[in-house]
């Protein structure tokens, strides 16, 4: 059984060996509640999964620190795992399905484990990691449902309270379940007056419908940018905890998570994945009842592919008016394409973009379709050139 | 005279009203030092102006607070003098170039300042704010040439030796010579045996010339993508510090500089603008002497527009072997379309953009041309893909 002396214990064996990550002032995200963020993109191997991990290895036997540990992850747990056992001199092989990402193998390997890549998606690899368990007896780390990694993910409750005086409630990304578990066991033992909220990716939500189901099951499938947080079933154990220890588990949309990470890079000049980014989207989508309160969101982590990152801006710029896309129809003569762009300059558009190409299938034969984009300062802006465009006459499509 | 005692005081003055920024260990960026990162990006308004320009507002009097400040700024600057004449009960005007970004408009009123929008260019809009304090009886708070901002920003190099045990370095973004003439001042009085270093823009070496020819003198123009501190002349008092205090002042390219900005986004998850990053850029690159040294880089503010940030992502991308736009001529056959993303789709290629024209200037009348923006995983990934394209007999341009 979990108990408040282990999440202290965890405590203590974590203080030389992890960041106290900083709980930062959010005021320029929300004026609705007063928002404080626990910054575990920060912490190293960029999530709080190195805590569990590390708290789990500090508990094997001498024997089964001999032989080593084994993990399924092509994500932070594997980081964790790797930096965890690398640190205390435990041998760790991680599993990953052969199509990972090449940034987050390289990664795991630089921190010290050995790769093992399997033919196959996530379940194949996991299947793999299993029979090698067996066949040598490393010890298989759990990403969630493990008693000592829950424990070691708890620290952050109990860190926050010692943090945020007077918190009123506390926000916590939800995947398998382990961080929320050992986060609001933490605090209902502490404190119980502090609400413990979850999220979920609404492309994602197994901990949401099992709470609703009253038991586990299995998602068909799992959908959604915040990948961290992907996963088909919560665990045994951390599905009982939450249903003891959480205040409520609710939903957002990757739209939502899309504008909380563009919102939190922009205002608050830091990374988070979209994993870490769901509790701050839950506030800034006002899905949670926090008005007026002491806040704080657990951002639990900040390894996003730049890739990814690039995409989530863009789509932010364009959802906020500051990046256009304008199609329009060109007379082909002379001198039209300097007609738009002089209105374009006047207008102050800072155009990136130019494709203009004549005779589109269904068109006058004598027409050309231009595409062009451009940065824009917001949607009254894009307004403005649209009608100076039409009133000198041309066609917007 | 600065001294030591001032910038004590503006310790004490300042304590309450901004952050005590992290010194983050940045041990993923480089092995050839150990690098430590003094986060001022995240400091209140999103950059380390705020120190200087709250202690100059303490130390008005009485008479000169009722009358107000003004100061000539469209970035970190403006926003620093806003919230800090805001939080001492001070009127602030801040006059801008009409052609200011909205977003930093928007900023520097939100922080509570007024705001006059002058037609021209950024001296014009300097010209105007003379005008007007001659007329009003404003105090023009400079952004660097002024003892009380310089002993605000020293509060940094105070609180670095504070934070940072053993440091061997601190390395500093110059642009006008503020921040650097109040932190090399403050270290070198504190622990003479640090080094510091300051860095400037190549499009933006005002203070490299300066000390180089041992006199002040104005660049005819200034471009890079570190807007901070594009600054054209330093001034007077800062020119003098800098030749006293500072060990040497180097220079980084855009190229650097956006690799930086990556390289922090990247594994240290913090959003870093172009001024604030040329500490970590001098250091990648090599331009200082601290190997195997413990080297503090003031990361001076995160206030980059998305969209810059969107473009320095897309550079280091390309520029990684991370994104690629592939080029060729397809013979107008029906199915060579399908020929080729098979190819790419073999090889793990990601397509995002897909450009088919026929007839090509030039070109043979029944050709083709290609062109895919793709997402790739390293230049040999790439050199993969495009072998596997010319076996199958196309044409690379």
């Amino acid at each position: 059984m979990l108990s408040m002396q282990k999440i202290m214990q965890a405590q203590e064996i974590l203080a030389p060996a992890i960041y106290k990550t900083d709980v930062m002032r959010a005021s320029t995200l929300t004026e609705t509640c007063d928002l404080w963020l626990k910054a575990e993109n920060l912490q190293k191997t960029g999530s709080f999964k190195i805590r569990g991990a590390y708290f789990k290895m500090s508990q094997l036997t001498e024997e089964e620190k001999r032989r080593g540990v084994i993990a399924c992850s092509a994500g932070n747990h594997a980081q964790g795992v790797a930096l965890a056992a690398t640190a205390n001199g435990i041998r760790a092989l991680i599993c990953l399905p052969e199509g990972a990402p090449i940034s987050k193998v390289e990664a795991t390997r630089r921190y010290g484990a050995e790769i093992c890549l399997v033919p196959g998606v996530y379940d194949d690899a996991y299947r793999r990691a299993l029979e090698l368990q067996r066949e040598h007896g490393y010890t298989f780390v759990h990403p969630f449902n493990d008693e000592d990694v829950i424990a070691g993910q708890g620290t952050i409750g109990a860190e926050i309270l010692d943090q945020l005086q007077g918190v009123d409630a506390v926000v916590v990304p939800v995947g398998g379940g382990g961080l929320i578990s050992g986060v609001a066991f933490a605090i209902k033992q502490l404190d119980p007056r502090v609400k413990v909220y979850g999220v979920q990716a609404a492309g994602a939500p197994g901990m949401v419908h099992a709470l609703h189901e009253h038991k586990l099951s299995a998602l068909d499938r799992v959908s959604t940018i915040a990948d961290g947080i992907a996963v088909k079933e919560p665990g045994s154990i951390t599905f009982s905890m939450t249903e003891q220890y959480v205040d409520d588990v609710v939903t957002v949309t990757d739209d939502e998570i899309s504008a909380a990470i563009l919102a939190l890079l922009e205002r608050e000049k830091v990374v988070a994945e979209g994993a870490g980014a769901v509790s701050v989207a839950a506030v800034l989508s006002n899905k949670l009842p926090v008005d007026h309160k002491k806040v704080c969101c657990i951002v639990s982590g900040g390894n996003i592919d730049v890739t990814i990152l690039n995409r989530v801006i863009r789509r932010g710029l364009v959802m906020s008016g500051r990046q256009y896309t304008l199609d329009l129809e060109l007379p082909d003569r002379p001198g039209q394409l300097t007609a738009v762009t002089r209105i374009l300059a006047a207008c102050g558009a800072n155009v990136t973009s130019v494709h203009h190409e004549r005779g589109h299938a269904g068109w006058d034969v004598i027409g050309c379709s231009l595409r062009i984009e451009m940065e824009t300062r917001d949607f009254a802006h894009i307004n403005e050139i649209k009608q100076k465009l039409t009133e000198a006459g041309f066609r917007l499509l």
